[in-house]
């Protein structure tokens, strides 16, 4: 039998959001995997930004090369191994890329139980970019304890909403998500559980902040940078957290980025600004994967999904990402 | 003997660099000390880039009102007392104001012993604005240790001065000095034993930094903010500590703050950005003059001096002050 790939190339670097023709659709057909290597049929892609900020030429972790597959992590089956740690049927989690059908070295990858969950939740709630980022971000970086005022933007995103859910677990109240649009804003109380939200499209996020945390603000998990984290900046207390996780309002424009302009109230309030990346804790994978695996088995995780389909539309998924045109995690089912 | 009390007093606040119109110099008779109060022979001020931040209407502490004298931090000697814990004769260091007599509750002074060392040490190495905020920002936030990589901007000035040698006495190796000019560069290595010195003015600060500290910078203390807070963030290390302890190249337009624009750095290399004010450890000032004290006995610490005279000449010492006219600390003997 020969398999195809179907695999999404990158042939120009996009300058603002990323538009078709910085993509090619590209076919091959699939060879035999080389020593240590297996053939991967991709089940289904996370959509991260991360993705996006390594399009650009001068990006935080390795670029993407121009012709190359773009880099994206997902879950699939093992068809074809030539690494005796897996065989055929091993369902698997790793930087498969986008594509049908991935031949990677097993070593990449890490075998999951896709009887006792679905595959996809290895992208979502136990996902490296989506759970465990939120697990460590609030948990270590954000150091969130029972009574601190907890404010999350991007909440109604894939990290955001997992990160809101696990401060109020740890005891955070109120845990306040800021997110665009209405429906937004009620999804994230309505359905995850959070004390409020903020639409800060249709509402003033400075003057509902000061209503909603007249105290100021202990933890703020920044997902999004540029204006959002000013204004919160603006009302943190004294020795506050501010998280960086992220700063997706500026990665479409990385060479001019809005600095934060009210950083000076970090020396004013004796707080601090730390960032992390996820794999800053990798010895430290399990440890988050059993505890999120609980809240999930508990019910007091919920992650929510927005699938989309079909290997073409990658850069559709993508381009939805950066607009917010979604809830909870983005997955594209190849 | 009537007394008379010449001070300085806030007519306009200044949109960018005070000018000598912003302020006028007042004449008035020194009354009796209300119950409490004392009166003190004012012999010199501390010129403190704070003194700048609180001219503005939104300020972080609290603005100086229109036709007020402006705060100041300042040491003398009593001459006139409502207080039963101080005597005349008492030397004295606390917020006395631009003025040459100080009519102030006794209770916001404190009493030195002027016998063991000249008055004006307890406004530089023992200064709360001098020497306790280069204590506290070099150990406690910045929390240099042994091999420590370290950066200092305003190298030259007062508390950069101070923070440069205490993170060399902490074992910081490099300790690095950025400053304004091949003087103030060559200063801080010769007179104050710094590793290295560079010029931001004359030399590309990126370029120098790469060579000095080819494995990047554990600890940057930063007095200055915008380009040369990039520059550095640039090359911190993973795990780095950048700690706010001003931004003056900020404080003459404090409405148009340029944020740091490389801050997505900190997510990269897990690093934090921690702001403090030398007031957020008034319970252990006593401690850090111990240990000041005895590095000064011990000749390991240095505190240059450059003295201004005259009470009329304040307007001028803060225009020096902001403009980098001096080196070390800037005081004003009255």
């Amino acid at each position: 039998m020969t398999r195809e790939n179907t695999k999404v190339v990158l042939v120009r670097r996009p300058t603002a959001t990323p538009e078709s023709g910085d993509f090619r659709v590209e076919h091959e057909p699939v060879g035999a995997p080389g020593p240590g290597e297996v053939v991967v049929a991709v089940q289904t892609l996370s959509i991260d930004a991360f993705i996006r900020t390594i399009l650009d030429e001068r990006a935080y972790h390795r670029p993407v090369p121009i012709g190359a597959t773009i880099t994206a992590l997902g879950v699939g089956r093992v068809v074809d191994s030539a690494d005796p740690a897996l065989v055929p049927g091993d369902a698997v989690v790793g930087p498969l890329g986008a594509q049908t059908f991935a031949t990677v070295p097993g070593a990449f990858l890490r075998r999951v139980d896709d009887q006792r969950r679905p595959l996809n939740a290895y992208l979502g709630a136990l996902g490296v970019t989506t759970g465990l980022t939120a697990y460590f971000g609030v948990r270590e970086v954000g150091a969130v304890g029972p009574g601190d005022t907890v404010v999350v933007s991007a909440a109604a995103g894939a990290v955001g909403s997992v990160a809101g859910q696990i401060a109020r677990i740890e005891g955070g109240s109120p845990v306040i998500g800021i997110a665009g649009g209405p429906a937004k804003a009620s999804f994230v109380v309505d359905e995850l559980g959070f004390d409020a939200g903020i639409d800060y499209r249709g509402e003033d996020v400075a003057a509902r902040l000061r209503e909603l945390a007249p105290d100021g603000v202990d933890v703020f998990f920044d997902n999004v940078g540029g204006e959002i984290l000013d204004i919160v900046l603006d009302q943190i207390k004294e020795r506050a957290r501010v998280v960086i996780c992220g700063g997706i309002s500026q990665y479409e424009h990385m060479d001019d980025v809005r600095g934060p302009r009210r950083y000076l109230v970090l020396a004013e309030r004796h707080a601090r600004m730390e960032g992390f990346a996820v794999t800053h804790f990798a010895e430290r994978f399990a440890e988050a994967e059993d505890a999120l695996g609980t809240w999930l088995d508990e019910g007091r995780l919920r992650v929510v999904e927005h699938v989309e389909h079909g290997i073409e539309r990658f850069p559709d998924a993508l381009a939805m990402l950066m607009s917010g045109g979604h809830m909870g995690k983005l997955l594209l089912e190849v």
